[in-house]
């Protein structure tokens, strides 16, 4: 039996060459739609979405003991029952949605019903997320930031190139793509006042991440390997770590960002599983000095996938491209984070996020934010029909989309947008 | 009818004078004992463990359309339930123990079963924790801390007297009194080596604090006002959050403690409720300058609960006291955190737990870690028996208490205990 990320593998459902969803990607989501409101888990397959709520009680995916996984509204459940689970369910997927098997194809019962149009679906925040924490490892972003604030020669804090420096981050409100994001309040402090005032966010910013979705548990008082740190990972989805810079600036120091980062977190509807990955790993950069022991990899641990960042400035019809970089740059990879984030024995569970930090890379185009492409608000993005930006405003759009591209196909991540509203 | 914080009301339990535990309390525990297995819901009184899952089944409480919330392993259902549920079911158990009222006095059927020997209960962690917030609200420990640090005269943060300060901790190590604790490993870097190494922690920590137990959601997007936070409080914990004083010191700049704080936060497993706390309520220290209007209180929000540390070092049989202050003495109230974490729109959910930061008071022996006890390290705490302390070692335990002292009575917290087991 062909493995499932074969490129050679068709499905039965057409699916676009450009499509972000052929059959080697196979991304878990949970989904409803108005004839059946519940929310349940479905995979993306061209455009459509596979109902495995309908598979299952079908008998056509069998996870015995556990049932009535796929009829939940979070991937929680599904996540908990392990990597070996994981396997087997995503080669069965692949099997039923194969040109030359009939099981499904011929099956007009099933088939029907267990294939939505994915623009009757409605796409909910795919698992319940336990804890959110976000790191900061483009070694390019973390450079430009230390630049900007405390120039050319400290630009890196000493700490940085010796472990993935992260943060917790608020878990109540990671949001899915297209809820729209209310502009923050809090306290700003420009640096010609004297004291601080209470208003809107003036400087709110997007930030390009990928999001790891920690699929296991690991306990309290235990570290982890390279492996076992590995086979945690469920899948990756966008990110976008909505920040409000002026709120940031007074706040952090000396416990790090709260609430200019506690507002809104935007994730893509559609989890990308590491195995879909598994072709597109790469190397990333070298790591001088060497990293200490328990956080040496001894394989590549980055994934090559394009990246791209749009803007639609509130008086624009349509979105322009600000930014295209690649998750490839990052310097402290997923796993390392993971290993990072338990080695003091912090448990680690289910539904835990993992945000990469923002994904810079050595070129301007490739700034992950718009701090960084305005350099700070002095350098005003230019978009089509004079618009300029140095901050996000009222009615903006931001979209993202990532994709790995195969010969012939992409294993995508489909978009997550984010509008923002005015502050209440 | 009285009400349930009358200092008159006698339970027909037998409670002595010192107890933490007396009519007047009530505090909610999650408990368990050999006998039945099932963690439910309970509430000390005296030696006693009050089954309200019990008197639940048995119809002596009624939460409908509710039902079996006591029967649970937490009380995060319980707290859903909101502030007036939260009364009407204090007032009822208070009149169900009164010594007056022979409802349950003299039905031997039910009171046996309903009232279990704490002796024979292992308590659980009381609710499952949502989001762990900590502050650093005690203007003397952050003072003591940046007199340490960056000397006398830049002690205070330039943004501390604005707002409360905090950072977002890491839930899923919050654990029950008793729980022992591992010395976690990580990152070193003494300021003589060049660069850092990975191992035991050197430099251990507690922080004294009290924690709040959120028990109502608030939706993103939106602030809060004082009442609205007043009332989303449930109850009041003991907290040790056990820090890593060399770790923090290194990874710390610029995101804020991370492996550090994240090995374990032990908690009392009794919360003890805002309403029994409410004839303790006192102003706090007068803020200067006063605080921006969001943050600004009508009424006191703080409350005298004397708070107690004590000791037992490896070598020693019995704990000395090591600290002894008061919640009163925090500058920023639990009610101004609150409405300070959901200022910039941040959902707040049942089940979140704010740390109050570290409590330390004017007086030397009021310091509420060793960090500031020992004066970084500098001056050893002297314990019975020609001990010495200036960190933890391993086989120290470290004990918490707090109570608040009525005419003739305790609302008391009982104990938030923690043994240090050596790295692994």
């Amino acid at each position: 039996m062909p493995h499932p990320n074969d490129p050679k593998l068709r499905s039965f459902v057409d699916v676009d060459p450009a499509s972000d969803f052929p059959i080697q990607n196979l991304p878990y989501g949970v989904f409803s739609t108005q004839a059946a409101p519940a929310p349940r888990v479905g995979v993306a397959i061209g455009d459509r979405v596979l109902d495995l709520a309908v598979l299952e009680s079908e008998g056509l995916i069998d996870l015995a003991p556990a049932y009535d996984v796929f009829a939940q509204a979070s991937l929680n459940a599904f996540m908990a029952l392990g990597p070996r689970v994981w396997s087997k369910t995503r080669v069965r997927i692949s099997e039923l949605l194969r040109h030359d098997n009939p099981k499904l194809r011929d099956d007009k019962s099933v088939r029907t019903p267990a294939l939505v149009p994915m623009a009757d679906a409605r796409l909910h925040l795919p698992f319940e997320v336990a804890g959110y924490t976000d790191f900061y490892s483009s070694k390019e972003h973390a450079t430009n930031v230390g630049v900007m604030f405390r120039g050319k020669d400290n630009a890196l804090q000493p700490n940085w190139l010796h472990m993935p420096i992260g943060y917790n981050g608020r878990a109540s409100t990671v949001v899915v793509s297209g809820t729209r994001v209310r502009r923050p309040r809090g306290q700003l402090k420009p640096p010609a006042t004297d004291a601080p005032s209470f208003g809107p966010c003036k400087r709110l910013d997007f930030e390009l991440e990928m999001g790891v979705v920690v699929g296991q548990s690991s306990p309290i008082g235990e570290m982890l390997g390279e492996t076992q740190a590995e086979e945690m990972i469920f899948g990756f989805v966008l990110l976008n770590d909505w920040s409000a810079r002026d709120i940031q600036q007074w706040e952090y120091v000396p416990l790090g960002p709260f609430q200019a980062k506690a507002f809104a977190t935007s994730i893509s509807p559609w989890i990308v599983t590491r195995e879909a990955l598994e072709p597109f790993r790469v190397h990333g950069p070298a790591q001088d000095p060497v990293p200490l022991p328990y956080l040496r990899q001894a394989q590549p641990n980055n994934y090559d996938i394009e990246l791209d960042v749009a803007l639609r400035a509130a008086q624009m019809n349509q979105a322009a491209g600000i930014c295209r970089t690649n998750f490839k740059y990052m310097y402290w990879s997923s796993v390392q984070q993971l290993v990072h984030h338990a080695s003091s024995g912090c448990a680690m569970n289910v539904g835990d996020l993992l945000g990469s930090g923002t994904i810079s890379g050595p070129e301007k185009h490739q700034r992950g934010s718009l701090l960084e492409l305005s350099w700070n608000g002095t350098e005003p993005v230019e978009l089509p029909g004079g618009v300029k930006r140095t901050f996000l405003e009222d009615g903006d759009s931001l979209m993202m989309r990532g994709w790995c591209q195969g010969n012939g196909y992409r294993v995508g991540f489909g978009e997550v947008e984010g509008t923002i509203l005015p502050a209440s």
